[in-house]
């Protein structure tokens, strides 16, 4: 395995080899494994876990990293084929891409959805064109819908929390943000949750269905897996002896790249912040997930958020040893 | 000490350690102290020195880093607690503080005072916030009030120099500067030289008295070192036998969050620009301290800044060896 | 050699061993020739390449690197001597480099020229101020007038490909760009063929003739080296034969600093953009040579820049390869 594009590529026993060395580096950080080596990271969005994580991975490994973020400090990035290049950008990814990889012994890159066309973003075809020009390992640091390297480390979160593979109520909630959000991370946390045989209830108001190639691609995994997907917009039948709430704003497909139309039917959401009176029907100790960053008291209240329920900087935690796994996985032989 | 918010962070003893740990890192700068270790730094506001003596100096260590700069590359940070997240912030900081720690063995934050209410901003509570935030040691970069990794720095360049601790007269004077600037670095100056046991004038026009509680603290820490603390008007005789004018611009605390109320004051103040003709009355071999960065010809002469009197690259130099001792304190059983 | 301003700046041995080292380090990369030593990156304008390049590079000889960027985390620096600093900028680079000095092994510095006046930016002095106010090694990233770790790399490319120094034929073309562009990498790459001893020809639209110091260097380059220059205006006659077009665009010299000026002249010169068709008359085996960043269907068509001619990416490998062999060139004993 060269490319981590999305969870899928890792077979279940890959998979389970990355989340056990996930663990062992957990406990024993400091190895050698990336010694000489270089990993480019390209950032086209903004981050602030991935950054941060994907550096100090590599150094524990003894590696180290170089970071471009085109328009800050780097020339601005076109990524369209076949475009005459008269406008704002000054470099295409089809040269940026070789070159980088030249300099690096793995490519990390960010791109997230371009948030206009609902079946272009749900291609994610920028992610696996960057891919395909990039002849070294390459890594997927979120893109239009996918974000492997979280829902590994989401993985790896359940996994410490002993919440059960089998029988395990994971409710993927939907909540209320400002802004029409990507699908990225909601897919991700539900691939993995349908993948890793859990009972996945994904709740949300009316109008925020997740398209159908998503659901469809979790219940195809959930068949396989032995868990189950359904679909609710009723709180307390979603929760109901719920294990985890997986808490995730996103925009309406229906409205996908008309966000002033999509904001009509949002700001009548405000009520879909996080309460810990939500989680009356739940298991006693049902945890909180999120990726972050979270908007608190908007998403989530401080009471969930600051409770003993959160899991949030855990999880976040789970992304450095997740991905310096995954780097290992892909950059050495003792890996794949 | 884990944590080194402000120079009163470090006893009498280990501050003498950590200065002759210093000196020793000056003439033998590389080592592995910090081999394996990762700092993570945290800049929420602009930085060159800074910025790169602490990377520089975690390698020279043998360790490394990485960068965070909300809104360039990375989230923008919410900093008030409570608060309803709807605005620009995407992030709040007791998430992402925790979270960086998790990826780090220490880290240094970058906060400079917010300039809007004057008690606040003397409280110094948010760097004292992110530093409750962190499990791990954690270094003040600059704060609202506080500046101790430039103090420290400071008071080897003064043990460099030969500058007698008793009967040193230490001169901090307020320079012009188009903007009503904060009080971390004249309070660090103050501080610094008051618990070095000079004889300490604060010069300044009339209306931009230092803040009580700063004066106050620096006068206890002159009672306890045998120094003195001194306040003037008046350029002559403030300059009178003095060892070392430390320039430095802040706004009048009177007028503090009121920036055109404030310019009033200030414009007329263009003269207190440090010239040569300044040192007249002081020691011939009176040297000229300034934190950097400073503006040519506004806040001082060329003349000065180019001339033999000058140590501004000297102290500057001495903030690589002073945080890396600094490191090697928080971090390593061979500190503390 | 302890400055690398301009190709000028290594003799004909030490160029060939650069270059000898070059090579060496492209089939062993990992070296500990910098353990160590870091290297300060100072970027007064954005990177992709060179940012990368240079920090894979110093990672993979064992060293370490900082990067700061003015204006975006760091403060913005003036450059002009004797200026009362009261508008935007913050910090004079007469502190900035010899501050940075001291934290670094050596520094590589980026500025562009101003493109405000043709004599100021001929005369190249931005670049060779910071390098005099710099009393470590020194490297220009990129200045007014010069590219030399370019003109190293494409140096070494045309090695790769064994374009012949005796009796190669050269072409510099100018093509089409949407602003006026700075004359650094036309000059770099005019001055490293007429060194090699190649046939050069300079193709370009009237009105875009080189100024005289940047022809008049080439030709007595090429005097030396048995080489030539000659200037035209005809495509056809240009390229025949030719082994290599090396594309650029450039401003109008007589336009210097008036770009609307400019844009009258420019605006009728769309069709230079590289196609198939204009390498008719070169060798059948002819290259297409680019910098990079190039606008693709602007200043070159896909078919060129996917075609089997170019070898834009091999070019942009070699500054990797090229920059190492330089550091170690100026930084160690192995060096010099």
């Amino acid at each position: 395995m060269k490319r981590f594009l999305d969870l899928d590529d890792l077979t279940d026993d890959r998979l389970q080899a990355v989340l056990r060395r996930a663990a062992a580096l957990e406990r024993a950080p400091i190895t050698d494994d990336l010694r000489g080596k270089t990993i480019g990271l390209l950032f086209m969005n903004p981050s602030l876990r991935t950054l941060a994580s994907m550096q100090a991975g590599a150094q524990q490994l003894g590696g180290s990293t170089f970071v471009i973020t085109p328009g800050q400090g780097s020339w601005t990035l076109e990524t369209r084929d076949s475009v005459v290049m008269d406008g704002d950008a000054v470099e295409h990814v089809r040269e940026a891409i070789p070159v980088l990889a030249q300099y690096a012994d793995a490519l990390g890159v960010r791109c997230f959805a371009k948030g206009k066309d609902l079946d272009e973003d749900l291609a994610d075809g920028l992610i696996r064109q960057m891919a395909d020009l990039c002849p070294k390992p390459f890594i997927n640091l979120e893109s239009a819908l996918a974000h492997p390297c979280q829902a590994l480390a989401d993985w790896k979160t359940l996994e410490d929390l002993d919440v059960p593979r089998h029988g395990g109520r994971f409710v993927l909630s939907w909540a209320y943000h400002p802004k029409a959000l990507a699908l990225a991370v909601p897919t991700a946390a539900l691939t993995m949750a349908a993948r890793r045989g859990m009972d996945v209830t994904v709740l949300h108001p009316e109008g925020y269905d997740l398209p159908d190639p998503v659901l469809g691609k979790a219940r195809a995994l959930a068949a396989s897996s032995g868990g189950s997907v359904t679909v609710s917009h009723d709180r307390r039948q979603a929760l109901d002896g719920a294990h985890v709430v997986y808490c995730k704003s996103w925009g309406a497909p229906q409205h996908y790249g008309r966000p002033d139309d999509e904001a009509v039917l949002r700001r009548e959401l405000r009520d879909w912040c996080v309460q810990e009176s939500w989680f009356g029907p739940a298991r006693p100790d049902a945890r909180f997930m999120h990726c972050l960053p979270v908007r608190r008291n908007v998403k989530v209240a401080d009471e969930v958020l600051d409770g003993p329920r959160s899991v949030v900087v855990q999880q976040a935690g789970n992304r450095l040893h997740a991905q310096k796994a995954l780097m290992i996985e892909l950059l050495t032989e003792g890996g794949a």
